[in-house]
């Protein structure tokens, strides 16, 4: 496999001065989803965790279910392929793949999804089964940043991490914010993690594609040091999920489902 | 159209006050093309240039090759629909669309590209037909930076700009970054905007897809304020495109291609 990061020379100029040195730079790499022998679908990522990556897109398009849904994965390295079997892939969703999602009324569907296959696979949060303090929002996205060593050498991937009250899980980080949270979801989904009070902790936008990624892992809240869209906040809203942006410097902005938020 | 910011009531929280406020967020807006009546793609975007970002794609994915090609466009604006006719698309380009450039050797093409319609629009630039010191990159993205009022309300969305030596010509900003880029080039090619000498300012990550626009676009060097990914700078070197990254607090770094940035 490829190394997720790489060096080159590059010219570094500041102020006044100009020397040449050797920088780190994030690689890209693209891989071929073959289901079942038929070309599927391309993802540009990160190369590490490709496996689950695969795993996890499969489950939130609707593709499979659960783990248990494929029989063999196995990736064709040096070609960039990574082969699913399954017996079981639903033809129902396969026919909605990226169709749009449109109501009697409007375009943009008053529920808050674009694409059919969203409206199938996210799942509504019922229930606060976790509630954060402001101290322990601010203390996870700490935690998160610390870890991001890829992001520190390169400027170049977003970091997302799968916590509960207690800290991080599970981190993973991508030059594609969605690859991040698959990467997340398919480790989960192959070694079983319940996501009751689970928490999504994320250094990108909050655009209605991750929350809506969000809602099919199954967690209730994301904390983000960026931006949400007004789309990602209307489908929080139906959903029941809390977003909380912009944590910076011990301060946040709560946008949607503020209980699970508390001031003790 | 959907306006591309709105407000909404959240909390903000800041060391130890709490207090209901007002914010601005960023709109997104889906918008699904038909081509010759046929579903071709659903794009999200920030709601303005809408048909120029639909020129723009066809474009750049190769299906029309000049604004001429295209026979009439308008806009379902109630429904999120933007009808496309020509009678000149190559079907050869639909074929490809998204399907990956495998060479005989590696998965990864070692010409720089994953996608077969890639390999056919990009443009090679062989000459060296503008020059900046970096005072002037530092001017070009000062200009840019200050211009990004929706991002400075909202923290949302990526400022892209088709600039010469005196400055922004044409700048447009997205939720999505490759849609700035897109709004760009639609103009341009309605507009029969010459990219000799231009420059693209951006304010995204370089990535592969960004640096392949830039050279479907026609322009010979992209400034960033991010960090670019290593196919990108593959990419860059074999199409002959000046790369500069991390443009900020007057340092840049140049990657690619660095005879088009000058010492007076």
């Amino acid at each position: 496999m490829k190394e997720i990061e790489t060096t080159r020379e590059i010219i570094r100029i500041s102020h006044d001065s100009v020397e040449r040195k050797e920088d780190t730079i994030v690689t890209e790499y693209a891989v071929t989803v073959k289901l079942n022998a038929q070309e599927f679908v391309t993802m540009v990522c990160s190369p590490e965790y490709i496996e689950d990556m695969v795993i996890g897109y499969l489950a939130s398009e609707g593709i499979i279910k659960s783990y248990n849904d494929i029989k063999d994965i196995w990736m064709q390295e040096k070609d960039g392929f990574v082969h699913v079997t399954t017996d079981k892939t639903n033809p129902y969703y396969q026919n909605f793949q990226n169709k749009r999602y449109i109501t009697s009324c409007c375009g943009m569907s008053r529920q808050g999804f674009v694409f059919v296959n969203d409206a199938l696979t996210a799942k509504k949060m019922k229930e606060i089964k976790i509630t954060l303090t402001p101290n322990e929002c601010f203390s996870l996205m700490n935690e998160l940043q610390e870890s991001a060593t890829v992001f520190k050498q390169t400027g170049g991937v977003h970091s997302a991490a799968l916590c509960d009250k207690n800290g991080i899980i599970l981190s993973r980080m991508d030059i594609g914010r969605h690859n991040a949270l698959d990467k997340i979801y398919g480790y989960s989904l192959k070694n079983g993690i319940s996501m009751d009070g689970k928490i999504i902790v994320f250094t990108g936008r909050i655009s209605s594609e991750i929350l809506l990624k969000v809602a099919k892992i199954g967690c209730e809240m994301i904390l983000s040091k960026s931006a949400p869209t007004e789309f990602a906040l209307q489908s929080a809203e139906e959903l029941g999920i809390t977003t909380v942006g912009f944590i910076r410097n011990e301060a946040m902005n709560i946008y949607t489902c503020p209980d699970r938020i508390i001031f003790s």
